[in-house]
């Protein structure tokens, strides 16, 4: 188990090749440091020693007297070795380099030198060819892409572990503006000398990480990687897409990360005999990490629907069938109650409170399902375009959300009015969706991965 | 071969049942039309015949003097007859009525009493028990929501015709906020003596819908509709996403609109017999319309993959390949031609523009591929993080796309920055997408119907 905590956490750090041209890659990751105001020391260290950003630069991390936790390299890949003996000498262990033009350049060489260099010193490094790390809660962050074209999330629980930087920053920025929460990314690309395996061994110790995500073109070392897999999986969830799943994606995927695909049917069993959930698409994963993040264990796979709309009711039974998952069968004392208090409603699922429910009208219902034995998730279409719908109906679900007795999982699809009533929800931890289908695609991967 | 023009673009309408309080249907759809400042003769109906929003109500359709096109109905079902009677004094042929409260609540008497009525005096309804109908072009707008709550999309090339009043207004709000845009929208309800076949065959012949939208539970009468269905596919796509599908969902469905749902495969066929596109989500049903509204008919099923994110370009070929889909092949002249002027770029399938690509770079891949006689479409994935990607890409993808040579199809992951690129870029009649597995799902169904 290694301690990764300065790639996440550096208390001092030097930015090594920051220049003063604001598109260049160490200058957008040493803006981050400043516009953030991080809390810890960083150094930008550049050859001409010119002042950047108002701040005074050193020609050499060996320049700085304080003690490095990281150092963050952004130079070209023939000034890296310098460096790396730069760092040697400073007592650094830890690394993040940017820099690209290894072996995903053909240069092989370069690389089997760079790797026995880091080897001989015990230097540990993220990349080399990679995007970098970011931390929402200590808010370290060496994405060299810039804040007003890639947002960076709040604080959450889902971990993010992607070897394709274009997929964790496009799928990242994503993610923030729908309102995902994150604990740690990290862009590991050429795994040099951390792999895949090594950062969810540590993420699974991250008391932060609720869920790890993982996007995956080629494992570094299978038999690690299973090990590893095997055993996080058992204290929180692991949730994978493999790149270059068909012959085709794998030729690909060769020539980009220079990744040994392997075969789909290998990951696939891979991944099943480790416990880690497998999606066909980003969507899929991040839809299904929301609901892992935010609910507790379920009791079964029996779902009651209720629904101010009968189409959704009627879509989402046709999701919950298809995917293997039960229709609850509601309970004698249900039945009692809502011919009661529910008397224009029939009492079977999915529970059509229809297009004139109030908020009164959820909140029996909800009710009654936190009630009924027989239910063991509760979803709630709920659709606030009808004027009878009002605004109070986010706080009797939150209400329900915060006696943590069943999962309950909202969907709302809609335009502006809806995406902020949404968001009410989310944000109070109950995840919420567009489309039914979506809904019950990621409480199957919930159901399974509890049901193991 | 029915006239509707009335229910999409009347020019004097009455409005009959429209009360003080706002939240009432009736006063709801006077105020779109007031709101809209409707092209026409809009006149409220109120027994009282209080003033209402400032204007002079009257108590009864027979009180107006001009003759009317449409009257819409939304009084309590009791009062409905009444109303009825007064349309054929005043020889009205065309009503919407949202008045709810017939064989839907099991009122079955009331409902044949109401359907011998209408055929006694000819008059076509649109409903009852129906959320009613919208006009993105002439703006007429009878749907009972109000505006705050559900947006009105622009105007545009996709009709829906919706049996379900809650899926329908969703959707539609949400398909407004990406930036769709409709020509007719119909929720029909209870399709007393106007159903989907009707109202496919008359969007058949509407020269403003390109693309036709359906979400049915259950047909009214299968002989009519296929005949329809199979007429009106030669001419225009229809997609079409059957609620109900499993046991379960035909039982939802037949309490919520007392359609007999009948099975997955005989509906699985007759969509498939006619030409419907059939799909399995509200997501897939809307992702595939925009395509075929935008795009003109591809020459085959070869897509060409050009990315600046290695991982897409995986991820593309992953779902091509799996979708039973063509990567193409690169002719020689187009590798010359990478050769020269993509120098650092491996010429084949997915073309990886490498994370620094430029403009420059989409321009000559680009051009490259709609030269290219083994291209039949254009998948490229753009993903504006990264600094070297300026803001003109959006002018080559819309140069491309005005050139009309072949199917151009954007998949781009992001934020803010992003979406409003995007939407730049769908303004221009270019489908873009979020995640590259959506855009080639659509692909399939796009070449599906045009290889038909």
């Amino acid at each position: 188990m290694q301690d990764f905590d300065n790639f996440f956490s550096a208390k001092s750090i030097a930015i090594v090749g920051v220049s003063r041209d604001s598109r260049k890659v160490g200058h957008v990751i040493f803006r981050n440091f400043v516009d953030t105001n991080y809390d810890g020391n960083v150094y930008p260290v550049n050859i001409s020693g010119e002042e950047i950003l108002g701040k005074k630069t050193h020609k050499s991390i060996l320049d700085i007297k304080e003690k490095l936790d990281l150092v963050i390299i952004a130079v070209p890949a023939a000034a890296v070795f310098g460096v790396i003996e730069q760092c040697h000498k400073k007592k650094v262990s830890h690394v993040v380099m940017v820099t690209a033009g290894f072996k995903e350049e053909g240069q092989f060489e370069l690389d089997r030198k760079l790797e026995k260099l880091l080897a001989k010193y015990k230097i540990k490094v993220i990349g080399p060819n990679c995007l970098g790390t970011f931390d929402a809660y200590s808010k370290l962050d060496s994405l060299f892409l810039p804040r007003y074209r890639l947002q960076r999330p709040k604080e959450g629980g889902i971990s993010f572990v992607c070897q394709s930087g274009a997929v964790g920053s496009s799928v990242l920025d994503l993610a923030t503006d729908e309102g995902y929460g994150f604990s740690k990314f990290v862009s590991y690309g050429n795994a040099m000398n951390v792999d895949e395996a090594d950062l969810i061994e540590y993420l699974g110790k991250d008391e932060k990480t609720k869920v790890i995500c993982l996007y995956v073109e080629g494992v570094k070392d299978g038999k690690k990687f299973m090990r590893v897999a095997s055993e996080v999986s058992k204290k929180k969830p692991i949730i994978a897409i493999k790149g270059g799943k068909t012959a085709e994606g794998g030729k690909a995927a060769m020539s980009h990360t220079g990744a040994m695909a392997g075969s789909a049917e290998v990951y696939s069993g891979v991944f099943k005999q480790t416990g880690v959930i497998e999606t066909n698409s980003l969507e899929e994963m991040f839809e299904t990490a929301k609901m892992l993040e935010k609910l507790q264990k379920p009791k079964g796979s029996r779902v009651l629907v209720i629904t101010n709309g009968g189409g959704y009711g009627i879509l989402s039974t046709d999701a919950i069938i298809k995917n293997g998952l039960q229709m609850a069968q509601l309970s004698k004392d249900s039945i009692k109650f809502a011919k009661t208090n529910l008397p224009r409603v029939q009492p079977h699922n999915p529970i059509d409170l229809l297009g004139d429910a109030n908020t009164e009208g959820y909140r029996n219902a909800i009710q009654m399902a936190l009630a009924d034995n027989n239910v063991d998730i509760i979803l709630a279409i709920v659709l606030y375009q009808t004027p009878l719908v009002t605004t109070d109906v986010v706080d009797v679900i939150i209400e329900a959300r915060d006696m943590k007795k069943k999962p309950l999982v909202i969907v709302s699809a809609g335009g502006e009015f809806t995406d902020v009533l949404s968001r009410s929800v989310e944000d109070n931890n109950v995840p919420a969706y567009t489309f039914p289908e979506n809904a019950v695609r990621a409480i199957k991967h919930f159901v399974d991965y509890y049901g193991k």
